[in-house]
């Protein structure tokens, strides 16, 4: 990832490496060392710690796994050992069973795609490959990361030391973590207490059925504990409970990016009448309302789209108001202008279009939010990328206007034909800075914990915004 | 589509489209006219009419929109003088609304790029959004339709009509409907016990919360009802009830490609621990069990699978397996030929690897199911296809040999870039004869209601199981 230090390879083979000399042994290596990642084979760590001992390492990283996650009586004997003899010489472990670290910052990373540039979150995960989804499923929506931390069995740096050390971190606002159990419950009580009374701290804990909690010790090893005891631990210390890693995400792009709604109150705005009706049922299934339209704001709508195709109520199919601003961007800028014209564009009040629709949401005192949708597998021709930017486009681009929170899902999205397309209607919504969802549910489930945490803590809302936007 | 009867074009300006003349009015065309598609504003439809009756048109199909779905009074009455109308003139109605048919079987479609190959399941709609998006998602899954109606407002022909239709089609072997509502109630139970009588029906009714109801009427100008009558109807008539467009392609996936499981328990064979744990969770909230692994079985197991960076439980993270038989089969086929190797493949029992490792699940008493699942984005390398393939391929390969009932689920598919490299290994799913899902909830939601629906209903499913291996 262009790490700046150095990096020695070793293997008792010696030779060279994509350039790089391999030393016989830690021993060899000239300089010093301070961290150690170890792909060996589990019974030969020990002898591994005796030599990072010898050379002074602070950390011994173990990509190794095969120690007490597998339950065997004797490998369980081994990580206490290598615990043991690693407190007796002062070297933290990390891991074994864990993919390590991701600090774009350091140019330090576990896998090849992952970017350079950082951002506000901060995440530990006891499983590499949640940690490697997560990551990458929130890049997708505009997120980065401060830092991450893929930490397997804890047998020594756990949970409650990184959280500790997140909670402290200036360059982390929002903590992200996948726990699958803890060995020292008051311990965590007491670190994730003092972090989520600091920043903002999403928790998904792994294996909380029956049949999880007993996987969560075959995978790490974990003391997993009933899910009853631990929601309320998350209830009572404050974190945001989630229950998979896509509403981890979601929950990290509403916290991100979407100014809290003071309420329930919301409305759907977008293209297709069934997926209106499947994004209304999403939404006050999470606990939403979409209140019916008060007359003079229908009035005022009905001057804007035709009657046909659409849905001038609660939620709003704006297809046939969505074609005509279509139409209009393409016959002004044409097929090789219209992105460079929405990119400029601004659709504002008085302009009898999409400009004066978002005005009328604005005026609605009972409303709360607003959440557009674009649901690109409704349209029944070939989907085309530019077919789906300039169709939603505009709505996108006039939403910028609105004084209510905005947030954008798109989807419907039912094939690789149009995963790609959409991807420019997805990063129309990124560029706008509004949070991006894939799903209704997902945005659904979002906006309402959203609220419910700016009800419960508004000053870490307040501040973790004022942050944001002074960079 | 390639329609093979004659196809007229009609606008009063004249002239040519697409090669076709265009005649002023229906008056005009030289020969029967039998099926009429309305693209004209809703204000003209009454003279369209008149003009079907001329002619001698037995179908008038409105895509034309701006009827009782809009709530204006007089929009009302244009559907009732409408419906009036035809009635006296022994004229039916589909729509308005509504984007019509699509018969692979007569090559007829209202959508682009549909499979001209047809299939098992007969789709009725009142949103034609939803049509579009389900049949897509049905497709990639390797589902095929019978017919597929898009019907809208229901002002003449209505869901008890295609229900009624559907239920003594004799190309149709499940039916799915999306519905917003009714306006017989008595008559809709009347069909819906008929035809749930004769195959498997899978329902999805919209706007079934609070909004939604409001939501729907101005949809389609249903008459809704409210959820529980809806809930409670469904439940009597033996209808499979769903409540997302998602749901509804899972169900259709399990139905039609997955044997019924005896019962819930079931286990999870993949790659990730994470993801094993998300299954796991997933699995065991929809109403599955995961049971422990019988200490003789895990012994068998152990024998297979090196114990680090595995889990042999329930659920199993295969990593090291799946990687030795990727290795295994790139080593002796190559980069050029593992695509044939594998299609040729077969892992039995006795082969030291994958082979002997579902003959192990088999020989677990308890065990009602398997679910094979592959999470892609669990890879921290770069995500190209044959790593995927070759990767989960022999695992796919492996479990034809089961005896117990599969399912297969490929997910933690966060980006494009690892959406395009996935299909390869959905590709292999669905020639395995697998039923394909691409979520744990969703292929978990789908057993447990097949499971469901075959203590409720096995002959249903076992004349559908014998329909469908006959051909």
């Amino acid at each position: 990832m262009g790490y700046q230090g150095k990096i020695y390879a070793t293997n008792p083979k010696g030779g060279e490496i994509l350039g790089l000399p391999v030393y016989r042994s830690l021993r060899e290596i000239p300089g010093p060392v301070d961290h150690v990642v170890s792909c060996i084979p589990a019974e030969e760590t020990l002898q591994l710690l005796e030599e990072c001992r010898e050379v002074g390492a602070r950390v011994l990283q173990l990509f190794t796994a095969g120690f007490a996650e597998t339950g065997e009586p004797d490998r369980i004997e081994l990580q206490r050992k290598l615990v043991e003899m690693a407190r007796r010489s002062n070297i933290r472990i990390l891991g074994p069973n864990c993919m390590g670290i991701y600090c774009p910052k350091s140019r330090i990373s576990f896998c090849l795609n992952y970017p350079q540039e950082a951002g506000p979150i901060g995440l530990i995960s006891q499983s590499g490959s949640n940690t490697t989804y997560i990551i990458r499923s929130a890049v997708v929506r505009g997120l980065r990361f401060s830092k991450a931390i893929s930490y397997g069995n804890a047998c020594d740096i756990d949970e409650c030391d990184l959280l500790d050390y997140l909670a402290d971190d200036g360059e982390t606002k929002v903590i992200a973590a996948y726990v699958e159990g803890t060995s020292d419950a008051q311990r965590l009580r007491q670190v994730l207490t003092r972090a989520a009374s600091i920043k903002p701290v999403v928790i998904y804990k792994g294996g909380y059925t029956e049949g999880g909690t007993r996987a969560a010790s075959s995978h790490t090893g974990a003391l997993a504990g009933a899910d009853a005891v631990w929601d309320g631990l998350l209830k009572q210390v404050g974190a945001i409970r989630v229950h998979t890693v896509d509403e981890m995400v979601d929950m990290l792009v509403a916290l991100l990016r979407m100014k809290p709604p003071r309420g329930l109150n919301t409305c759907a705005v977008g293209n297709g009448g069934g997926a209106s009706l499947l994004a209304t049922d999403e939404l006050e299934r999470a606990g939403l309302r979409l209140p019916p339209i008060p007359p003079h704001i229908r009035e005022r709508l009905k001057e804007l789209i035709p009657l046909a195709g659409s849905m001038i109520r609660n939620p709003f199919d704006a297809s046939p108001l969505l074609g005509a601003e279509q139409a209009r961007l393409l016959d002004t800028a044409g097929m090789s202008g219209w992105e460079d014209a929405l990119r400029e564009a601004r659709f504002l009040r008085g302009d009898k279009g999409i400009g004066d629709f978002m005005a009328a949401l604005d005026d609605w005192p009972e409303l709360d939010s607003v959440i557009l949708h674009y649901s690109v597998d409704s349209l029944p021709g070939t989907i085309r990328d530019w077919v789906l930017a300039t169709g939603a486009g505009p709505m996108i681009v006039a939403a910028k206007e609105c004084h209510l929170p905005v947030a954008a899902t798109v989807h419907f999205i039912a094939n690789e034909d149009s995963w790609l397309p959409s991807l420019k209607v997805q990063k129309l919504c990124i560029e706008a800075g509004f949070p991006l969802f894939l799903s209704m549910r997902g945005v659904a489930r979002a906006i309402r914990r959203l609220i419910e945490f700016n009800e419960s803590h508004p000053e870490l809302l307040k501040s973790l915004r004022e942050e944001m936007a002074s960079g």
